[in-house]
């Protein structure tokens, strides 16, 4: 392993781990049914290229090896042991195993941290006994570990079968799923460069083992099941490099804990744990599968095709009900169906039956035989309109699949455009399949899953066209916004008046509605004068937070008469919610009605840092949700992304004849907000809603927003 | 079959198909890679318990039989006669058929509508030529039929393989997807009652199927492959009856048609075709599966599982992280966790090592074995808080999955709620299953299908206990409405006049806001003071559509002086846009802005009829699409669904402490505006936009509204 991705330390401790040139097998076992045994034999059967060293101080020989009472007794240096005793015999061998100069561990036995209680304190004893002696460890809790690499020919798991070589490095944070992956990946063909089952985490975790397989030349994809991330800043700076060299493919488990966060902020309410690793992954370039199944299916394409250049598809079909199925698919994940030139129309009409469709879905139709397929997929992967490929076929009685197989695979070699095939053949099939075309395309039984993979190859293709964009640096009043930081932190943090609140925007170049502020309810009438009507009017107090919903806010106000009826309107619907004496003077604002409401705001999740979110303004940002996330600090193409994203993008754009807002400077908003989250990680919560975004940017501003401070312990 | 259904006819045409005592196979053929081969020896090899006759002029004898130069040489009646001929060829054979007194036939030969031009022509002459005869027939261009029943066993389609018997009765309206459909079917392990491709169903088409199949005790779930819709208000009643007898799932595919009608109101736009399939089938309760592969998931379970009682469910697992998953998708699917009694939870902690969960999840861990999963899987089954349980088995090295199934099956039996299995184990396990345990609940790989599995139970389980719901019917002014449209269609329909349309509303009951016309710009402010200030000004004429997007609405005018400004403006605007030709006056409203816009339309599909719409009104419906549709005429619990499956719900619920509107009102005038478009089928469409909702039901009224009239051709 190269150490220019500045691990060059992790790289040596896994290498003891992942490249052994003796094992030693601590609690190898003569009975056939145990995990002791199970892992030597797959240690031998797989053919290890090393010593192997069974230790059991009960056993004189295991599976025809010489076996040893203890490590200690190998007469020969061990480089990895691995660990199947009971939990408390751990301890032991532990030490023995430092003392024999062991550089790695795979600790197999369970009832540590998983269990709770003292499996906890019993895991951080471990730890310390392992780094104590400067050795590596996975697990505990684990199900061990595997590198198809013959020269090393490692697999030193329970499984009950070898995982097939490979490309495709994966880590399972669950062992159980693990032996049920490595039986899907089986029964899938798709073969390993490495495996570990990382169990507890404790030592070795998630993130040393992307930087590991990071430039291994072996490995194609990496992909992960994942439980928890450790530490998602260091995953999120690893990811993003990797993701532009290689597919990463993430199972992020536990999606349901979304929403279960109570936050008093807009943003923090919609920024639910699994908003935000979302958020993470995609601005990383990862590919989030929504299942084992999706996943497997996604590094099946990875490994067997091209990227292609574009989203333009071509169905190339002899029928037409999965080809509709198909196209049902391919336009729900938003892929363009390729529209063919003329040329290839003309081309596949001169072939095909006149019954046959030469448009896309092209139909050849059910006496098409392999002879068809292989010509007619050659003039559609050859139209420079179309990106990727969809061959479909079912088999009438007389065309062998194999056939069809066959041709299509040997055309796809010859091009650098991606190929899936949908197959409904029989089992037979599907089990030949391997032996008989070793690099043929992905094949599914099904339409639908096909698409998904389409997908999928085509927004991994954009995700790594992205630019890497710049984040821009404003020039901005720090000064003045330190001293509103200091002051509200030395007052205990919590919500800033609305005058700090909008201070603290100036100061950060953010426009805001010109506004004034009397402390007494008879002074509100000549302010609004001074402001020209029509005048919004709030109350201000720290206390009063959700100011609309106990009614102290009153729009729209045309003249003197209408603000003092609305002071006292205000004054008397506070009294009925109990928060009079929290009123500590009313805020006086021009009225801003001319544009879309938006809302800009940052959530600090306490694992992945300051979020930043945009969205639809008003009441209805709670109802439809329509908002989206990224870490800060944001890119320009982040930004962008961004706005381009919401759902209610036609509403910024101008509906039914409206002129659009200007997009521009909400961006930069946007920018000026990240860059004050940044500055100031004491700011805690932040909600710009709405800030009114008009299309001429002179009138969008900041109509009302709420910072909350996080005052020093 | 009995006849109580009103389809005694259709019964008898459909009881010479699928219950003949001979059947003549008129292409049968000596070549075994035939499909008149293939045919021959399906019937031969499925041992049809009737007479079977081969028909072909050159051949003595096939399969061992002795084979006919013509049907009208066959010494015996013929019940039914398959085609397999050549499509020039039909009509001779069909005038043979008709010659010797065939009851039925099934057309496999193509060449007919399915490829347009001359097809058309010689399938109308097929169809012209059948009924003269009083013969029925199934296709052309299909694969075949199939009834598992042993006193007929008719095997008669080219599918390499037999179909299993079983329970469920199949329509595909595709035969390409057919054999692959038989294909998934067998290794599935799902058998069939009846098979029947449809192929272009010029005679037999799904509807008279599904009458056939409705009251059939053999067959427990009806399942349909469709591509059109033949008649959809024959499809509705009859599903709708059967729906409450025996499940019914539908793959519709073709669904990216959706959105290609281009209509001139906001219903009709929203109304796309798949849009108004999936209301049809909402309301009959039938299940629509997104896939085959999902439908034949469904399918299994309903011919497995009883049917839960609610939606509560209860996961049991001896691994974390597939439980995690699994709840996952149950929580994205609505379903709702179980809250175990203590007394459950008690009892469980009493059997399980401390480490196991005894919440729901239920984590059992890994040293779970099947007496573990026996034990424990009575416990929840017996939890009155359980309504379904998800049993997940991840083999660790030790324990037989065959062990855990035959527990999870013993145990299931002696209940009466559903059980899903979730079984990460090896292939061989699912190979022998069918064998060993015939009644095993419904099994799969990965807990997402399983999960979607279980909704599909909730939810048909949810259907079937839907009350029927009533049609209300109101005391309106027939009269006065007649007499509007009879003026519209005079004058060639098209749009009605803004005074017509309020009129109508009124004439049903509908309330509708106090307005005023004037002819002259001079007018509006002397009859804007008559309402009241604050007023609405739009321009009226009927050339005059999408009012606000050419500038001729003017809002919240609060003297003369704005009124006579806006009315200036409104003139600018329109002369600017090239309409103010069309200005026809002006309509003076007020303003009614203290509730929620909803909307709520009617758009004519020329396949399906008229569709109910409802959704939240405003600029939002057209960029959220949050809209609901229903078959006309809707019953009140069609109307509350319609109403409270909106995802702006709580908006009309009253978010952030304001109160909520009076939806009974708004219920009233769906059922209104149903009926009036009952009542007078020459509404094209319709669109009340939007209609204000307030707490105060006095309030609530329609602001502005558009009625399109079809003239008589």
């Amino acid at each position: 392993m190269s150490s220019q991705n500045g691990e060059g330390n992790g790289s040596k401790r896994l290498d003891v781990i992942f490249k052994p040139s003796s094992v030693a097998v601590i609690g190898a076992s003569r009975g056939t049914g145990s995990i002791g045994y199970q892992i030597l034999d797959n240690l031998v059967t797989f053919g290890f290229s090393g010593k192997l060293f069974p230790i059991n101080p009960f056993a004189e020989a295991i599976h025809s090896f010489k076996c040893y009472p203890s490590v200690l007794d190998v007469p020969d240096p061990v480089d990895l042991a691995i660990i199947v005793v009971p939990k408390d015999k751990v301890p032991g061998v532990v030490d023995e195993c430092g003392e024999k100069g062991v550089g790695g561990l795979v600790v197999i036995s369970a009832g540590f941290k998983e269990v709770g209680g003292e499996g906890i304190e019993r895991e951080q004893r471990l730890l310390e006994q392992v780094r104590s002696y400067g050795m590596s460890m996975i697990g505990p809790n684990c199900m061990g570990v595997f590198n198809a690499d013959p020269e090393i020919a490692l697999h030193a798991t329970f499984s009950p079968t070898h995982p097939p070589p490979g490309d495709v490095a994966f880590m399972s944070q669950s062992g159980a799923l693990g032996v049920a992956i490595l039986n899907v990946a089986r029964e899938m063909n798709i073969g390993f460069s490495f495996f570990a089952s990382v169990g507890n985490k404790a030592d070795i975790a998630g993130n040393d083992l992307l930087a590991y397989w990071e430039d291994d030349p072996g490995t194609r994809v990496i992909a992960l099941y994942l439980e928890s991330f450790g530490d998602p800043r260091v995953f999120t700076v690893l990811a993003r490099r990797i993701a532009r060299k290689k597919p990463l493919v993430v199972v992020k488990s536990g999606r349901s804990e979304a929403g279960a966060r109570a936050a008093s902020s807009h943003t923090g309410a919609l920024a639910g744990r699994d908003v935000a690793i979302d958020a993470l992954l995609n601005q990383c370039g990862v590919l989030r599968a929504r299942s084992i199944e999706e996943m497997f299916n996604t590094i099946q394409a990875f490994t067997r095709c091209p990227l292609p250049d574009g989203n333009r598809i071509c169905i190339l079909t002899n029928a037409g009900g999965p080809a509709i199925l198909a196209t049902d698919a391919c336009e729900e994940y938003g892929l363009e169906m390729a529209r063919l030139t003329d040329e290839t129309s003309k081309q596949l009409s001169k072939i095909l039956p006149a019954e046959a469709s030469v448009l896309n879905p092209v139909d050849m139709i059910a006496s098409a035989n392999h002879q068809t397929y292989r010509v007619c997929l050659e003039l559609v992967l050859q139209d420079p309109e179309v990106d990727i490929v969809m061959v479909i076929f079912v088999p009438p009685t007389m065309i062998n699949p194999t056939d069809v197989a066959t041709a299509v695979t040997e055309v796809t070699r010859r091009h650098k455009k991606p190929v899936v095939g949908v197959f409904m053949a029989l089992e037979e099939f599907y089990e030949q399949l391997q032996e008989k075309l070793p690099d043929h395309p992905p094949l599914f039984f099904f339409p639908e899953p096909a698409a998904r993979t389409c997908f999928d190859l085509c927004k991994y293709s954009q995700l790594r066209r992205r630019p890497e964009g710049v984040v821009p640096v404003f020039d901005v009043d720090r000064e003045r916004s330190a001293e509103i930081m200091a002051a509200a932190k030395k007052d205990g943090g919590g919500f800033l008046m609305m005058g700090d609140v909008f201070d603290l925007l100036k100061a950060y170049g953010i426009p805001t509605c010109r506004m004034g502020q009397a402390r007494e309810a008879g002074d509100t009438g000549a302010l609004a004068r001074s402001l020209g009507f029509p005048v919004a009017v709030k109350a201000a107090g720290r206390g009063i937070v959700h100011k609309s919903d106990v009614g102290a806010v009153a729009l729209d106000l045309r003249s003197e008469d209408d603000v003092s009826a609305a002071v006292k309107q205000i004054g008397e619907n506070l009294e009925s919610h109990g928060l009079l004496s929290e009123l500590e003077g009313f805020v006086v604002q021009e009225m801003t009605t001319r544009g879309q409401e938006v809302i800009i705001g940052m959530s600090s999740d306490p694992l992945f840092g300051p979020l930043l979110m945009f969205g639809l303004g008003g009441r209805y940002v709670e109802v439809f949700k329509d908002v989206v996330f990224r870490p800060v600090p944001v890119t320009d193409v982040d930004a962008w992304e961004m706005v381009e994203s919401v759902k209610g993008l036609p509403l910024l754009k101008g509906v039914r004849g409206e002129q659009g807002v200007d997009l521009p400077l909400v961006v930069e908003v946007l920018h000026r907000v990240s860059q004050m989250v940044m500055d100031f990680q004491e700011i805690a919560e932040l909600d710009i809603n709405p800030f009114m975004a008009c299309h001429d940017p002179s009138y969008s501003r900041v109509v009302d927003a709420r910072i909350r401070i996080e005052a020093p312990e």
